[in-house]
């Protein structure tokens, strides 16, 4: 489903950099889609005072000894949308490819003079999985997301957050509803995995039901407050509900916002398991777009994230001699593998020998 | 409110150790209700399958040569029950009191031997704010509870989680609704606490609503999946929507379940946080069954964290000066303190001066 | 300039030992004489490479929509002289006060409106231990530092790390040596502090043990790579031991190099315990220069730090109830304190009864 | 015993240098040594103190609920010998092979019945990189270890360490000195590695500059102290150095000691990394003694981590487009392959194509 560079029989040829991964694809879709119509896209995620800090923030000219990305900065701040009511903004960041090649440089002292490019040394880093140089670049995201996305993206702990509190304040009007063409049935051979489409009346009748779900919670978390999300009042004579308690009664498909920041290195963890073709549709929806701020921010590492990490696999001890027999041109069949048959079935597809599937 | 060491005018000398926190005497009454009813409560709270394998993990008998903890083995794999349906288990443990001082005179090596007693190093430890020493001991718990409560709890990032997954399986039809006396007006002048309460036809009103609302939506939750939660399908003709997708139908005050671990240091800076009376009732309500399992597990380090840290405050450097003047008996008013009128009243009223309260 | 509070001139007689701390003054001190004399110091500490380096990274004129700091951006990558041959540069940073309220503010939403001013926020957040909005400022040094102040300050784990290689590369030829008056003997009542001065012959005795003991070292350090720090080999007939082994036989001060990476949260941590007076020297006369930096960089947050951390003090639930019978005049003696002895005298000499010590 | 999957005698023609470890073979002969002849080294590593408190600790029996590791109990507290004078210890831990699976069904819920074992649940989460059940179960060691390779093992920042103070305590006079079959040449190839050995004089030379540099400098760090190490006051008319001062005068051979705790997860990220062919000998050293507890804890783990881990490999994108294209018998060269000239021999002598070398 996903294409990894060589995984489908005849593509091995045209494989791009910049295109191992249907999502990724994807991905570059709608940024020409938002690069074409962001206008229009932002008049639906920001509302006028966001749109006018915006503004402001990209106004801003300062003068710095520090080391910028050029083509980060023309996307500075700006709300790339994601989902239906959803969007990323890179709001800061420090460091460029430099200063991963500086930091590496001072660990490895006159020695690294050997080593001639920075694109070099940066992929070596990469392949031997070190991991301290790229931990030397931050950047901060502003991202708006559903409920049940943040409960995904939260367990990735080397980070930190400041999340919009619903003790605090109310809560906005907005849920994400699934487009038609994501509305999957539960697959039947991955307990967590999508299968084929729902169409048809079935699709129209969930997608209803998830609007008028959230609609009616909502009208009675106002009820509640005894508040309108505009403030006014809804009955003098009652008190409001306390805001941590009327929360409760929110659907998981509620927006939340937050502030993220996390370091190159960790950002390039949450990229490569929520990228990947088995995260959640949504959180892959983020994904995709801070893999294009990624390209943008550090576009050396992200060539290398590319072939070493999205489009690379891992071998077990087993698997390798496995391939080694076949290399060989020697008989190899589950049985003296040693592998179990779903490893043996991940190893051949993955090779592309779909005959030898079992 | 919240009544620590000595903040009641005449309360002081009655104080034991065991007394300071208003929650903690509600948690004490639970406790005892609960070794009471523990039958009648755990039927709430556990399936005829869970309660069959505690009775299994209960009956182990093994032996070792590590450290125990004689109370804490009393309720281990006990399912203590907290809100409506939620409970707190301790599963596991490793160390005790002694581990701590076993660490802490590793690293003062020789030097050690003067602190004459077990408890007057903790002690030192603590007033000092070392740490390590408490990194040495290690717990984990399994807890159910409700998902804003978990989203408060997850942000206490040093800790191993494993979560219930919502994507693989399907949720429990449980959701957490406030006893009467804990549904409260939004606070006037805390714009993150609760006021009075709601009470008569407001209050019943509410109650339902959350009701009625988790109900609805569960029952939807279940016509996406086209399954029943006893696992019977509900239409033969329908594929179920995936499970990832159906959960974003229910409300934030669906219970969900996890294994939570982390080590001493990290509990006490959970506890100090979430059993403080400004915290959340549903997450303080948590912490207080947990401080039950602290002074079962380390009871030197409980003794400890009572008085230097749920019982202590900290005076700024200004707030001293403050004190200072007025033990010597020196005029000191809002103005020649430089504090803020909020800083002043919080210090007034924290030492028992509510006539200087402004 | 720096004032902690109560160091001015009037209130200077409250001041205990915990908020006067003799290397806040020093630091001053070598502020002034740093400005002064930096050419004449820098010449010590750094290679023509290096100094070119500095220059290069300084001439840098870059335009960001970023927010930047401009009194930090005055001693970006300036080689701030420590100890005898140290130093601490500021390579890069991210945010500023502003980044902090900008955090705050997607947590509490609307309801933040009420807090009137930037500088207030910052205190309420100090104040009240909030941690997440300080953590979305990071900062970036490049540190010179002898081995064992590198042992203590490594401890501090939240923070990203490339250190120079000693199995890659040939360490430089300089070792940290005490000047005369910082050589303190043991003290006597502190197992892991300092009593008075060394002076005399003794003193001149244990400086040239300890210079002719490191130089020693590392003289048989080249001898046994074969090769001189230069790169000209020693004896063409020998091949060189390899480094990773060699490095064995240097002594604890032979200085090394690290970049170090922080968010502002835990250099705030950093710098509470660094440059507290219970630090060890050595470690003190870098936290000491990094708090020039910090108030170059975020001047609001290091207003609260200094009144609300490195001014303040924690008081236990016992040592309340003792300052509250104070004052109200109540009689209040040790025993009825239920304090330890030091306890007691620490509460004591910290509110100036240098006559109720016992 | 510990079969590292194709090191049984007839597929050892498959194995090249990255799954064979010499260390790994080598720690079995250790550990065969350790039990024939545990008396006589443990004469040399441990003080008559240390020896009774480990006696006293051994004859503990204690009865517990919680899970054992019945053969971890049997080397529970002992001092397996490292090096010349180092040990490690394992001094505590928390859960087994089942608490993984535990935590794996927490999250999976009802959907892992379908697993059908503990062990291909833990093959499953291995193999796919699932990190959180692995964070479950915890293990504390007690490390003698020279300050060497102490600063390359405090670089892994998810760990808990309490190290002896020397600005608390007297370090004692132990120092590492390699044995004649590990005084390597520095690698000619490998700025970071070992090449040949050196024999015979310059061996002698060296390995008695390294003796006598270790005692010279331990005795002026007495004289300085002036105390020798057993407590005896070397000359009553003088004061001793601080201690914190004194020591900065031994050299990085010298021994500490530490306790460090972690979870199995970061355990297993740490015993990849050092018992790596790649890391120092010194610190291999300890990692294989640590992989034999590792067996004995968690033995199903632990065979997941030979097969997928530390026999297993990683191929990049452009790698595995070359082996596919082996594997299909069409032609492949370097400069086809985009990969560098040292990626490609790593990649060939990987997969046994010695003739492909370039």
């Amino acid at each position: 489903m996903v294409e990894v560079v060589g995984t489908a029989p005849t593509s091995a040829m045209f494989i791009t950099k910049f295109v191992y991964r249907r999502s990724w694809k994807t991905n570059m879709d709608n940024i020409k889609l938002y690069f074409k119509d962001s206008i229009y896209l932002l008049n639906m995620a920001l509302t006028e005072q966001q749109k006018k800090e915006i503004t402001e923030q990209q106004s801003q000219k300062n003068t710095t000894k520090r080391v910028t990305s050029p083509e980060l900065e023309k996307i500075l701040y700006e709300a790339i949308p994601v989902l239906d009511h959803g969007f990323v903004r890179v709001v800061d960041y420090m460091g460029d490819d430099s200063s991963i090649v500086q930091s590496a440089r001072v660990s490895y002292g006159k020695g690294t003079k050997k080593v001639s490019t920075d694109s070099g040394l940066i992929k070596y880093l990469m392949r031997h999985r070190h991991s301290t140089p790229f931990e030397m670049c931050e950047i901060k995201y502003h991202v708006k997301l559903p409920i049940f996305v943040a409960r995904q993206w939260i367990r990735h702990r080397t980070a930190n957050v400041n999340e919009y509190s619903a003790r605090y304040s109310i809560l906005d009007k907005e849920f994400y509803l699934p487009s038609k063409e994501n509305l999957a049935a539960q697959s039947t051979n991955n307990r967590q995995g999508r299968g084929e489409l729902i169409n048809g009346k079935q699709a129209d009748y969930i997608l209803d039901m998830l609007k008028k779900d959230a609609e009616h919670v909502y009208a009675n978390y106002e009820l509640m407050l005894n508040e309108k999300f505009d403030g006014s009042t809804i009955n003098e004579n009652n008190k409001g509900l306390a805001r941590e308690l009327a929360r409760m009664n929110l659907t998981l498909n509620t927006y939340t916002q937050w502030y993220w920041k996390t370091d190159l290195l960790n950002l390039l963890n949450f990229l490569s398991l929520r990228a990947d073709s088995h995260a959640q549709y949504e959180i892959r929806s983020y994904a995709d777009v801070m893999i294009d701020s990624l390209k943008r921010w550090t576009p050396i590492t992200f060539d290398a994230f590319m072939d070493y990490r999205v489009g690379g696999m891992e071998l077990s001890a087993k698997s390798k001699i496995v391939i080694q027999k076949m290399l060989k041109g020697q008989e190899c069949d589950l049985k003296s593998s040693n592998l179990s048959k779903r490893e043996w079935n991940e190893l051949m597809e993955s090779f592309g020998f779909k005959e030898k599937i079992l």
